[in-house]
């Protein structure tokens, strides 16, 4: 992490590696199961390929996610998947998910599994996507 | 609320609102009972004023801040203070904190005070700030 942070404050620092429109909605789909750029592009939000490859890479070199590479025979497929730093931040989404449902109306409800899961359920899971 | 949302994920239609750099540190300043400018402008992620301001006016618009009249005489400051759907992303703040402490070096602790904090008792101090 060599990016500057504006102040000392736990809040503001995370929100520089992650209050961006799209990094959190990467980290969600990372979260769900996706590990492909071609999964992580059929979710709805429909993100563009250069924003996706740039909050990979943010992402990477913060940390939060680790690119494996897929070892034949091996049935590891490779792709990106969340470091322990990341699957912390399931917290943050759930409470997020939480609101949204709460105070935007129409929003689809949030998957029960999403709200059970904890960050070592979910590393755990890595190699068995839910969706 | 007339911004189309990106899909109708509760995670991604909250980030439409406040999934910027700033929007969740302004809510942030009024959580700690800022209020008007200057005092918003104090904390040391020095914002600048034209993007405080657009900001303050998005929160408005999406129902998340109201704009109080100072009333002479009354002991009402005006300025802005959280509606209730704003003070509901305290457990947002909550779990970005926690994670920044636990996962940032050298980011200052979190207040007691932020962490025991409900959402309620955000709104019935909306006179008595913080800070």
């Amino acid at each position: 992490m060599d990016r500057p942070f504006r102040s000392d404050c736990p809040i503001a620092s995370a929100l520089d590696i992650v209050g961006d429109r799209w990094s959190l909605l990467v980290i969600r789909n990372l979260m769900l199961g996706a590990r492909s750029f071609r999964q992580m592009q059929a979710a709805p939000e429909r993100i563009a390929t250069n924003i996706l490859s740039d909050r990979l890479k943010r992402l990477v070199e913060a940390g939060l996610a680790v690119e494996q590479r897929a070892i034949a025979g091996s049935g590891s497929r490779g792709g990106y998947v969340l470091t322990p730093a990341g699957a912390d931040l399931l917290p943050v989404l759930q409470e997020i998910a939480k609101w949204g449902v709460a105070h935007l109306t129409d929003r689809r409800p949030i998957p029960e599994a999403f709200l059970a899961t904890t960050p070592a359920l979910l590393l755990n899971s890595a190699d068995k996507p839910l969706s």
